[in-house]
């Protein structure tokens, strides 16, 4: 094979293509990668790597002077590509395994793997389908994959579950036992089976989310109940899907929560991080008291100190005082846009719910503490 | 104690402050500071941490409603005040050792501890001394410290060695036994014995170095045997000297290296940085191959590759080929402000002289590798 190569294109693809490649030296092989010229494509190569779970395709415009393909270790050319500085650079391989790249008036010889033995990411026609913009992918996964668990605990937990919530719209939802959020999308073309669901694990949308503007203006998913490949502008993820079932949480999220609060959303951050910033536990638990136009919250009375602070609030029902880990309410109001969140509770022990007053179409539950200070 | 600060200027001293602070657990006593007013003084208070080894004193405006001290924990206090939004903070210390520290709408109650407990800086009058300028000191630092040793296996080069160089100049010397720098720099009022020298620990120089803008234009610099103060400004370091002899260095800077080598600076920058990115050496060998007009760069050959680059150079002499520790070589490469350096080698296994070519105020001398590739 022989390629050359736009240098800062190709800086960028090794990016996207390492983040993906197993960090761990369990599987030697898949700290490789592969480039391969496509037949009846004379302007674009093919980068490809995969950790067995995750896939990511990417097409790169290319002159190609010879066709062929080659497999090398990712984390190696990544380091030497950054440092390159000529705007070309020369990719060729020799009989030998060898990888030639040479840019300006430096060359660098590397090893390389038999293709053959690299694990091939095919693409495949997948029976369910929905076209979605850029724009509200990057939102669904915002607002969803923070309440989703990052532990190996529950596997069927470590990634937001996606269904059809019928007319042409998408439910994505994530839950860790103590909070859940969940946002409603409409999408184009949606052919979803009313009665499914699948779990798109949180790497794959955490590197979706994070070369999303490569996509284009709208990504195309497709997916059966295995696997889910995101495709838009020239790259393709595919991602096996967990398997297992997500748990139920329609009865999580109360029916009857009457008590109805409207707090200003950058005032009650700034709050919730004055009186958590003395905790010395990961979660922060802060006690929130709330009477008619005021809320009080409270960091645990502890030998360290404690803080407490006080903002104005719409809220016209009986006084109550109720418990959270501050570091949920900080993750759901750090992905809402809008100027006030309306809490909706019943009592003290009752879930809550967090959302924009004006958008139902997403939401979040957060289950309180019990606060004995 | 009742005093009002500026939560801004209250925040960036606490910044500091929180630098000196000790971070290991080991002396409980050192994770908290002293705010404390002064008699004489309405408008200041003083803020003061130590490590035993370096001192921080920095008076910060406050209005002042009751004179008094208190000793509290530097990270709690850090945290909170970060967090704090409102213009004015108000801190009070109660008869129990409460300090109570109000912002806006919130309250923060915080235990302290005797003031008496608290290692005092008692800043002195001390017999030598000079005044250097901000721009300078900074200079003079950056072109020493990097050169000096960072673990604890030899503690007299854990810092830069400073000695008079007669007619008002001060001579700034580091080692690692592995590679050398010196700086000569003009200063003001220059009081220094001829025959003394002193050596500066590293975490003063970073701590001097990290907030020298908050000096002014000018530090006076004073010190005698055990001691040394920077002052300017507002705030004032006192730091131990590292006790023991700094090796002669003299004889270790070659005197008759009689091969010039002129390298466009940037580009041998950039060079070195790809040719030692295959790596896996932590100080990355590389070997310099110098012909007439050109320098040929090589990494190692190693089963996971090599690199080889060129660059032009002014160089008239027989060819020779000597190896280097590309970090070594960037370290030096980088606090240079030249568009050209200078390389003064004798051949292969003599210690090099790396500096400007215009300007004989610095040098930094590196030990060559044997290189067998």
């Amino acid at each position: 094979m022989e390629i050359i190569l736009k240098r800062e294109a190709l800086s960028n693809t090794l990016q996207n293509i390492n983040s993906v490649v197993d960090k761990s030296t369990t599987k030697p092989i898949l700290s490789n990668f592969v480039i391969r010229t496509i037949d009846g494509n004379d302007s674009n190569v093919e980068f490809s790597s995969t950790d067995y779970e995750l896939s990511l395709v990417e097409l790169l415009p290319a002159e190609i002077k010879e066709q062929g393909s080659i497999c090398v270790n990712a984390k190696k050319v990544f380091d030497i590509v950054r440092e390159l500085q000529a705007d070309d650079v020369h990719i060729r391989s020799t009989e030998q395994l060898w990888i030639h790249i040479t840019c300006g008036t430096s060359e660098t010889r590397l090893p390389s793997v038999e293709v053959g033995l690299y694990p091939q990411t095919v693409l495949e026609e997948l029976p369910q389908s929905m076209t979605i913009t850029v724009d509200d992918l990057r939102r669904c996964i915002d607002m969803t994959l923070f309440a989703a668990i990052t532990n190996e605990s529950r596997r069927n937990l470590m990634g937001v579950c996606l269904s059809s919530a019928g007319d042409q719209k998408t439910r994505w939802l994530s839950t860790d036992g103590h909070r859940l959020a969940q946002t409603v999308k409409s999408v184009d073309s949606l052919n979803f089976d009313a009665d499914k669901e699948v779990i798109v694990p949180r790497k794959a949308l955490t590197e979706v989310r994070r070369v999303a503007e490569l996509f284009g203006e709208n990504v195309n998913i497709t997916f059966d109940d295995r696997v889910m490949q995101f495709s838009g502008g020239a790259i393709i993820f595919k991602t096996r899907l967990i398997e297992g079932k997500f748990p139920n949480c329609d009865p999580i999220i109360p029916k009857d929560n009457t008590l109805e609060i409207i707090v200003d959303r950058e005032s009650f951050i700034s709050s919730l991080r004055i009186v958590s910033s003395i905790s010395t536990e990961k979660l922060r638990p802060v006690k929130l008291i709330i009477s008619p136009g005021t809320l009080k919250l409270e960091s645990e009375k502890a030998d360290y100190g404690e803080v407490v602070d006080e903002i104005e609030i719409e809220y016209e029902g009986e006084p109550f005082q109720i418990g959270f880990n501050s570091r949920y309410l900080l993750d759901v109001l750090s992905v809402l846009e809008s100027k006030n969140v309306k809490l909706e509770c019943k009592n003290s022990m009752s879930p809550t719910i967090i959302k924009s007053p004006d958008d139902e179409s997403f939401l979040s539950v957060i289950m309180p503490l019990r606060v004995e200070w």
